[in-house]
């Protein structure tokens, strides 16, 4: 067996926080010497943090990274490190160094540029060309980064054909639900196509909207996973590699050679000092627990609620609680993020607000431990009907005067965020923002969307998980079963206005994520009249999620960075 | 004189408005028909409305496109049309259909896609490889898109190259201040070098922060510009090319020849059926008023701020008029984009407002002749007083009641517009937005922010016009005169938190458009304290920024689509 120690630092980086990510990568760098790891990788960007988005315009920020870069380098001694940073010669690159015993040994510019959903990446970087492959001793590896592994011709191919028996793929990919899952089936693809061994190292934290979940792996010729890294959380994810199995496979594989005539690209081969063989401790025991659906979604939003809060330096938050089911999940999730002395919550009861709403936020508030201040908003409401009461002499109360308790209630958690130094945390769902069954400046008010991307039914069932992993109903089952209300006029419901929230979230799933068109989704069961008003509102709403804040992204199309419809727009489907 | 008499069709389409986007091109057809033209040209994607965004993800978007493009190619008889659409085979492209005499002759994608400030076009469509030239009769002309003129070696050369006399050039521009200029001075330039004429047409109207300014052209081979669009308005542009000339001129041109020995792509040629030659009655003169640079940034705000409100379907708007100068030139722009009776002004006083602005408000809706309500908002600042005294007991005074009075106005404008269906324009500018100095959900609630991209000290210029160009003072002088102020605490004035406008203005020039950095600003003699705090205030007020209405573009970098930075961000310049 010609064993290869490999560790993957999945670090949680911030955007621009050179000094704390360069201390994150050397401390990784540290441990994977300790443990006697040949080569260890940290994620796409690790330096910078990703994505950095419209930073890369900033000269000063591009210099940052560089020495950032030497830093890390000079921490290299002993062993092979991949890292990725921003390369700066006739143009920018999202690129990976290769490190190697205190001195860059290469650099490996990304190929496959993503220009889709949330990604930009063609409005900062130039694409990269060349793919080498770096032989240190008796081991032949190469790097690429992220995208460039999705491609079946793609750099992988070639460097694997080159000679390459690991491939190190470096990786900055967002979650959405079940994506893990789907980048497993890839990379172990990829690896049994190209005989060759793959350590997928990804980033683990929140970027304002996004979130990435960590889950690297290490992957060996035949596909098999043999190490993964935990979800939402950092590790370091070290195994052994029999790179002596991989040259046995090839011998034995036809394929490869027959791929060989096809694939005219080749790559360079870069050669580094061999590196006494490290010694080689037993490896610490790991068992990683792998997540139901909905403990994901769970642990996304905990994951990029905690980072959003904590990287921009606030520490506490406050929540409107209503007594449903929104704004109970969300401050459970602000609970388990932050710790409940952390989290204040807020009652703005008004007259038409249930005895059974009151009493559930007040249970819930004592369930969770946290802080709970009550401040009734009729008096406001009544202050406002005095003042506009000349501007609207003679005209009917209707949506007006709903949308001002909204706001009144915005404008007090605003209040209490400005003097205390809270930020606030809005209870919306998916569904709601889909529709703008929402009110902007009201509801809609506060720094960050927690559930945004949750549609109703899952944020059903992920607060059944709420209770399920405490053990207790922390979340009162009244809260489940009453039907879900506004409160803004006397017994309304959301369902005098929406379809079925079950009906309604698979509608918005075909039109939002999966671009179906009317004619589609009728044809797919939904009543014409429903979808007609379904789309209706997803499209004419667009100007209040224009400005609506950032939330998590836990579906594969969220109301942020992937999704741009302008606002003007007259087209109707028929 | 071999004369080809040549129309632009300077449109003011709407995104996804199909069947009024096909009365308007066919209309144009039907004029230039009427005036003896050979061809007329359409802007880049007249058919769909530009730019359509995410709208290119829906099947039934592109479907409905090529409808309307069917309807525009039966309308093209006896003469050529081009015109803009999505083109649909193996993917999507940004195209130009050349429609000859009723059937569809050819078309053309274009090659070089911009995916930098406002544009994401990599996110939509596939680059086109093909450059073909047709010839009809004794013309070739050849076709191309917006951006692939701005490349020195694109195919505007290797069309030249392959004998095109005429390059129809079809532009979705969008504005900003001086572009118009310098786009004449480049397509002038391509002329000359390629010996070409070039029918440079462009957009007009205003799509979401864009504005469209027009301002097409006919260049003739020399370069010079031989009939001009208006500004800001819809036009027909017509002239005749003597296409005679560019070949005698290339008789005597070597340079051409050499070009040739450089240039090694080639164009297909696709010949056309002859067509009579038609009457050409006498062309109507025409005279364009060139716009000083204040006229046009005037223009451009009046155009972008009706498009917004008529496209969006509204008919009136409501403005908190504060007596202060930037409130002030809104509402000027809301009456000359929608007529004074389409314009509500609100005073919403409050106990720190002095004499003179509640007066200024006054007489500026006199002035220009708008409805005027007054709301005075101290009961409904002591009531929210009153609701926060246990919250708040023990601590002073702020920021917090402050930011509750301008949310105070907020609320109360939004409930006229939900009341009456009026949209709220907002009426901050480009240096407040830039530093933050806005209240989230309160000056910043509303529809459209019609000045967000007119730094401080330009408003006062554009004021001073709107008063000149009246020829009395709509905008009284008091407001020009007066300190700055938000008016929110006794004697405030904005230079107790800003540094002088003057001086504010160009450092965030310099910062915002131009990507200096700290070092370079100080250097460049601005003091550094203010340097470092100003930059500091921009890079911490992303989250405000992330959550305001959309407003007209008019610099070339706008807190818009050409904005993307992170909100979770710790980079900072030393």
């Amino acid at each position: 067996m010609r064993r290869f120690r490999v560790a993957l630092g999945q670090i949680n980086p911030t955007v621009g926080d050179f000094d704390r990510n360069v201390r994150m990568i050397v401390d990784g760098i540290e441990r994977a010497r300790a443990l006697g790891c040949s080569l260890v990788a940290f994620p796409e960007l690790a330096i910078t943090g990703y994505p950095p988005e419209d930073l890369l315009f900033k000269p000063a920020f591009i210099e940052a990274n560089l020495r950032a870069l030497d830093a890390v380098t000079r921490a290299s001694r002993g062993l092979s490190v991949v890292v990725g940073f921003v390369d700066k010669n006739d143009d920018i690159f999202n690129a990976a160094a290769v490190l190697h015993d205190g001195t860059r040994a290469g650099i490996y510019h990304k190929q496959y540029l993503p220009n889709y959903g949330v990604f930009d990446e063609n409005r900062y970087f130039q694409a990269g060309t060349e793919a080498p492959v770096f032989v240190a001793g008796d081991t032949t590896f190469a790097v690429n980064v992220c995208e460039d592994i999705w491609y079946p011709a793609g750099p992988t191919t070639v460097q694997a054909l080159a000679g390459a028996e690991l491939i190190v793929n470096i990786n900055g990919s967002p979650y959405h639900a079940g994506k893990a899952r789907f980048r497993e089936q890839l990379v172990s693809t990829r690896a049994v196509d190209d005989l060759v061994c793959v350590a997928y190292v990804n980033m683990v934290g929140g970027q304002d909207e996004l979130v990435f979940d960590g889950a690297s792996m290490i992957v060996n010729e035949h596909g098999e996973c043999i190490a993964r890294g935990r979800m939402f959380e950092e590790d370091l994810v070290v195994a052994d590699l029999d790179l002596e199995a991989v040259f046995r496979a090839r011998l034995h594989d036809s394929r490869r050679r027959k791929e060989k005539l096809r694939v005219r690209e080749t790559a360079t081969r870069i050669s580094l000092p061999a590196l006494a063989a490290p010694d080689a401790p037993a490896l610490p025991p790991r068992e990683v627990a792998t997540l139901s659906p909905v403990e994901e979604v769970f642990g996304a939003l905990v994951l990029g609620t905690r980072d959003y809060v904590r990287k921009n330096g606030f520490k506490r938050v406050v929540i409107g609680l209503s007594g449903g089911i929104d704004s109970s999940l969300v401050a459970a999730v602000a609970v388990e993020a932050l710790g409940r002395d952390n989290v204040a919550g807020v009652g703005m009861p008004s007259g038409y607000s249930s005895t059974g709403t009151r009493r559930d936020a007040q249970r819930l508030a004592k369930h969770l431990g946290i802080e709970f201040l009550t401040i009734p908003i009729t008096p406001l409401l009544n202050a406002y009907k005095r003042s506009l009461a000349k501007a609207f002499k003679g005209m009917k109360e209707d949506v007006t005067e709903e949308n001002i308790q909204a706001r009144i209630r915005g404008n007090l958690l605003m209040a209490l965020s400005n003097k205390f130094g809270w930020l606030v945390l809005t209870t919306g769902n998916k569904s709601e923002y889909s529709v703008g069954y929402t009110t902007l400046y009201g509801d809609m008010a506060g720094g960050f969307a927690v559930i945004k991307d949750v549609p109703k039914m899952l944020v059903y069932d992920v607060a059944r998980h709420v209770n399920a992993r405490a053990g207790r109903a922390i979340i009162p089952e009244t809260v489940f079963t009453r039907a879900p209300s506004a409160e803004l006029r006397p017994n309304q419901t959301d369902q005098d206005t929406l379809p079925p929230y079950a009906e309604l979230d698979r509608i918005l799933e075909g039109y939002v994520e999966e671009d179906r068109g009317v004619n589609d989704l009728i044809a797919r069961g939904f009543p014409a009249d429903t979808v007609r008003r379904v789309v209706s509102m997803v499209d004419t709403n667009e100007y209040k999620r224009r400005q609506a804040p950032i939330g998590v992204k836990i579906t594969p199309r969220a109301f942020g960075r992937d999704w741009r419809p302008p606002i003007v727009n007259r087209f109707r489907e028929r």
